[in-house]
């Protein structure tokens, strides 16, 4: 039995490579998806595509379609999604995610530092479990395979 | 025909009350439901149900299963969600709410200040309608009755 | 027992007023919505929401939020959709209502006139019926409580 | 990972054949599948595996039967699906299955001539993304896969 | 607590009325629903509606479309299904509207006599209960209330 | 707004009528439903209806199939579902009630005493809220109209 | 691709043999499941399992629930339901099965001698497609992969 | 065809190992999942992930959360659920597991001494099944097979 695991959250840290190298150390069979992870790409998506757009909230417009797009064709196809909270950045999108995967029956992992805690609450108390470091999260993984 | 409509986001300014009475002037048949809006009973219903938690998570846990709980009935009884973000707080529990409300069906409307385009282009391309004011979810409910 | 149906369809002829009109008549139980009838309204419901947009194709997709808006509260309202085909235009978003109808198990009747039946077959064929005119579909919704 | 793609749209040109081909150059990870593509044995299904039936209309009534069939089995199979709308043609099987695909969360890219704009509005704001040729059509394939 | 009741089952005898007559007589607070009852009418409601049809077949399939819309609607409106199933005709119909009810989350009654066990051996075990008689299953309806 | 609260569990002490209490004590807008609380009844319902069986385990499934019938009928009409364990008894049907209520989207209160919170942690876990009085209980449902 | 197809009906007649060998003969990427095809240990699975039965409703009671459980668990792994109706029998767990098959959105081919539409009207309406042969539900099943 | 079964139940006795066993014996096309079968990791994997809990309720809540987790996407990946009740423990956790199993569709084969037949009534005539020993379990899994 494999698992697909998506990734959800910041694309500024290289949290994502920890847990694939920790992931593979360990021999678990899990493939990890996940958003685009260059941010310029990411945010410039839909004028790559679709060509100049009419101004700034336009240029959102057409990216966020082609990103929404890849999270949920790989997040149809995955069985576990793992949401990383930091400190930095809005992350309404990794809110998003986490919530989109409560509501269709994928399990959830929240990763975010303890002091987040309060404004975390009411996505925490909905999550399967919340965790605090990547080594927890690869922990919670590991034990499905035990 | 009457319609539920429930208000998601922060409980620190008056948005709810503007929204109620622009409903109410316009006659929209209407009924408002939303989160616990004082502040204070919404972080200390966890202990005002079961007692001294030990810590400040454990403080928010609690409390948030009852927020969770509150928020579950009622958005389940609503025909259509509003989600408000500010600039302010963190507001991961209304992206949370706006992604349930969606994945279960519920048209969405965002109600967010231009300059929070960019964090918010993920949801946004997600919701039914995306508008700046109170007054352009007001029209929005309208349209429907028209 | 009330029952609620959405007509979905052109918005040029006085259609509606017929069926419900006929309804009334043989004072059948049943509320009738369906789309804003006024079609240079429909068109700039994105602009007079949201103010000017810079081009045709954005003003459409500013109107389109709200339309769709509309019609996903209205025809989740709906024990059935009747969905009315005419030889004028493309109607897209007629096809789109009647196919969300049918994919969200709300029983479905198509009114076309006979020379339509080549390109409405594979619609036709899914839907509960399909009748040629307004009469046709008074009497299939007749026979309901007869 | 391989994704299933169903290449909803008109079968009188060969843009199914470009899709195919540029999948192919970029070495995708894809299966296609959609309807028939021979267009009178699409028409004749029905009295090929029936005999011949009693006028134009059941003719067409048996032919969509199965197409409706064979439909039905691809698009349970699919991950995504791209609609193309050219500038012949009702199209309404297009539309019937672009919506068919938005209401079972298959993610939907839409292909159209700029100048379908507006009668494809509503469409193309509930589908994820709207492109104007196959070749961004692609783009929005790979990126998914970047 | 008003509850809806479908009846399925032959429409040659009267034990619809039994029921009904017997839950007045309890005072239950139950609004019973079901088939045309007028079984030529039933069988001409197609051409009826649509004109003369080429043959049986088409006669059939007709009168069907609307029999079966009838049945969506009410069913779909209803809380609970009792399905009789009786000596004489094929009743297929029937154990078709038993089996969408149980795939649909309504729950069933199944009334048959008990010489008819074996052939209904794997519907009554799908059921929610099996009975034998009219009073039996007002019995059952009437424990709901008691 | 009135919510229907399904009240499942053991029917050898009075809790409900406490809960019905307080509930009216404090004017909450709600209607209480639940198992049949005559403890003879409910395991003769069976014999009662059918009449005699052949033996205690056929006794039993003959009872159980109409109390399952009356829950499912009264659990579909709930917005919400209160489970209390108590100290004595098996109570599988209890926590099979609070079970299929979470699978089913009704937020779940369970009340137990401290002293089961390890055989109950599971289901703790899964519930939206786990108190120890129904005292506390009603403080949760009041929760949701404050 | 490969497909599943569930060959429901009656099990006295080599319909299945048939059908798997045109399958063969044409190499269409098929696995064929269906019932228990011996009829006596059909009847007689309940009691080969629990051991004999207080008589032959409960006999007939303890092999339908392996019967169902057989069929839930292959039906569930299908991509299309055949059930074909002979002249003979009762056969309401072959329209039972088609209609949960229909329920769960299995596309559904019925096969049926001409002679049979009246008692199957409206399940044949609710098929995908009915046709008279074996040879007629080849070919269905053969165009899917042309 | 393999089928995965998830086997719900205590982990005290070594009943997975005799099913195990016996399917391996038969040559069955079945892989085995379940809980974690270690009591002692069971009960403390929440402190193991997490660290020390402020006391045996938190204990318990952090270990369940990543019990259920494991639960879930084991029994999400599952074609068949076997949940077996013995003499000892409350079991809650097997009862939730089973009613789970239930609701999200995936068939139920309850195994239980027959002494056990009352307090397991309700359960029991859910399940597709209910036998007494393993090796009648496996006699059902091998019938799917034949």
């Amino acid at each position: 039995m494999r698992l697909t695991v998506y990734l959800a959250g910041e694309i500024h840290s290289s949290w994502r490579d920890e847990i694939k190298k920790k992931s593979l150390a360990l021999d678990l069979p899990i493939d990890f998806v996940g958003p685009m992870e260059d941010h310029d790409r990411s945010d410039n998506i839909g004028e790559e595509i679709l060509g100049e757009q009419p101004g700034a909230v336009f240029k959102d417009a057409a990216a966020s379609s082609f990103n929404n797009l890849r999270t949920s064709v790989l997040m149809e196809k995955s069985d576990l999604v793992i949401a990383l909270f930091g400190e930095q950045y809005k992350q309404w999108n990794t809110a998003m995610d986490a919530s989109a995967a409560l509501a269709s029956h994928k399990p959830l992992i929240v990763i975010r530092p303890e002091k987040l805690h309060h404004p975390l609450k009411e996505l925490s108390q909905k999550a399967n479990a919340t965790v605090e470091t990547c080594d927890q999260a690869i922990k919670a993984l590991s034990y499905i395979f035990d």
